[in-house]
């Protein structure tokens, strides 16, 4: 069983510029690389979307990571000091879209699994859930592996997902969890008319104005557990009325807000409605809404798990990492539903950025910390 | 001194397209008509706007039609049943831009001067007072000759304003008072963000929305002598973010308040800074105002004058007018500076509308009824 080098391993998977939904070749270099360590490897296609899942074992307990080969797009390509895709490596430091989120963290995992392996360390079995779809729509990724592996009785005891989790150095931060989201569009239909006789018209700007205002003088929690308080954003409101003298037919407006687990998007979906319904009371118009929930807020409690994760990047970077609950949404929401989650990676700061790098050395480090996690995953495993 | 036809005078008029500020030749029509009725005529020009003050007499009290050339735009020209400049008569009905707002009324004014001044029944002064931007921004028409005329010195007694006042039948209604009008741009600027993150971000919107609700919320007035209450509208809100996650940095709105006699414009304006000084308290951003006074509310009071107008109308259509101060904004406000203003013209309804348009017959009764007002001014004079 050869080693493999994480480094070199990620800068072949950059090369591949895997834009969403594009796949352009990534997953067959990472079901290559897996398969010749052994791992039965399963691709599942959903739509355009390439999905892997590859198992090495049959024994619990089943360790898995999870990612995605999948990345945001150049943006603004004159302004990179290297080309995107190049993986050009300069004073140490590897450049390239995926570098950070999160090609680097497959191939080190990779590489830890491969000397975990020839180790024999690993008592039980490791698996890979790698999608093409984290950054677009991921209707047809990591949402659809899940479901597919649930059904089928498929047993995962505990899940890494190598988003980059760090904030400000290498280990500083994982996170146990993530809150939810929910985005609400609004839109308010009236009767257009002139200011001057506003009794002949029904103003929708009015009526969308006070149900804003009530929504979010809402206070809707305190903080939860390990999260902060939920909050409610206002993200937009428009109408492009040009006309001074105009009373406009339609006004809309969106919202978003993360929540903490003291909700589930359901209800916050059901409130907003009541309280749209209360506004459209007395008013000769109508109030529709398009509610969408993103994630629901998952917490993965801290426990000898999470007490595993902390220990190894410990051991590695000589700093305990915060257990955090901070920031957007990940896939980690969806593989909730089917093991504790920890989420653990390199420092985000150049995700989705122009010059998005990352230090070999720091590649090498969450190699070490994820082969450090494997050995002592399996020398003594936490209960599911 | 010849007999002129306020329905061919009409159609003459019309036939010059004065879509504001264009002239095209309109003014010339008018001056050429009073100088052979031995108006001494004036041209003001202001900007690229034709005015006309012409004035006949010397003595007072001086009466003075007050009116406009310039009409707004074609619209959709196919729409039309006739070309909107050709000033065709269908069934006896005059279609074209400027039918009723209101080249009718210059025309059927200046026929009823003719006819008075041919009966010796002017015992004073007949005065027009006719700009080319009433439909436009207003600026060097009107407000700019009112501003010459009192620099001068010069006494107008009463003002009858020729725009069309009727509301559903000819006469039904004229109009003694208007209220005041004020925009207000609101721009709102913050620090863009990520939803996931309000604290790094400052939101624009939710300090839009709570300003823009407290202003809503306040009762104006309960109405003011012959006046309907003060009304504020938001007519548009404009943030333009189209990405879910995304804070964004500005929000807009503009509202117009349409206010009675009980406001001044200055006093709303100031009361909706400090409204804004309010919501900006612990914002970290700017809220800038871009106050705009279209007009101040005015009011000719119920007395000798408007009960002559009132009884020329009745005497000729047989109902007697409703003394309104509704809908939106004339010159009468610029005139108001001067002297007793009362507005009478035709029917409204198709005024700025596709096939524009005048029953021949009506403009001759609202002829008769500025010539039985001329008659009846003179024999007994309505203290200023």
């Amino acid at each position: 069983m050869a080693g493999i080098d994480a480094v070199e391993l990620t800068r072949e998977l950059i090369r591949r510029p895997s834009v969403t939904p594009a796949d352009a070749g990534a997953m067959d270099v990472v079901e290559q690389v897996l398969a010749g360590l052994g791992f039965t490897c399963r691709r599942m296609r959903f739509g355009e979307i390439e999905n892997l899942y590859a198992r090495i074992g049959k024994a619990r307990p089943n360790l898995c990571f999870a990612g995605h080969t999948d990345v945001v797009p150049v943006g603004d390509a004159g302004a990179w000091s290297r080309e995107a895709f190049a993986a050009d490596i300069v004073d140490g430091v590897l450049i390239g879209r995926g570098a950070v989120d999160m090609k680097s963290a497959i191939a080190a995992f990779a590489a830890a699994a491969a000397a975990a392996l020839a180790e024999g360390a690993v008592k039980g079995s490791l698996s890979f859930l790698i999608t093409g779809d984290e950054e677009g729509a991921a209707l047809d990724g990591t949402k659809r592996v899940v479901e597919t592996l649930m059904a089928e009785g498929e047993v995962i005891d505990h899940c890494i997902v190598g988003e980059p989790t760090s904030a400000e150095s290498f280990g500083d931060m994982v996170k146990i969890g993530r809150r939810g989201s929910i985005n609400v569009g609004v839109r308010v239909e009236g009767i257009q008319g002139h200011v001057a006789y506003p009794h002949r018209a029904a103003n929708p700007v009015p009526v969308l104005i006070r149900l804003l205002a009530d929504l979010q003088a809402r206070v809707l929690d305190e903080g939860y557990a390990d999260f902060q308080p939920s909050n409610l954003e206002v993200t937009t409101v428009d109408v492009g009325n040009p006309t001074t003298n105009l009373i406009p037919a339609v006004a809309t407006a969106r919202l978003n807000i993360r929540f903490n687990p003291a909700h589930r998007g359901a209800d916050l979906a059901a409130w907003i409605q009541a309280e749209a319904d209360r506004a459209a009371e007395g008013f000769a118009g109508t109030i529709t809404l398009t509610p969408a929930i993103s994630g629901e807020a998952f917490l993965t409690e801290q426990g000898p798990f999470t007490e595993l994760v902390a220990g190894a990047v410990e051991a590695v970077s000589g700093q305990r990492p915060d257990l955090s609950t901070t920031g957007g949404t990940s896939d980690a929401r969806f593989i909730r539903a089917l093991c504790p989650v920890v989420e653990l990676g390199l420092v985000g700061r150049t995700m989705h950025a122009v010059d998005e790098r990352a230090p070999v050395e720091e590649i090498r480090r969450l190699q070490a910390v994820y082969e450090t996690l494997i050995q002592r995953y399996f020398a003594a495993p936490p209960s599911a």
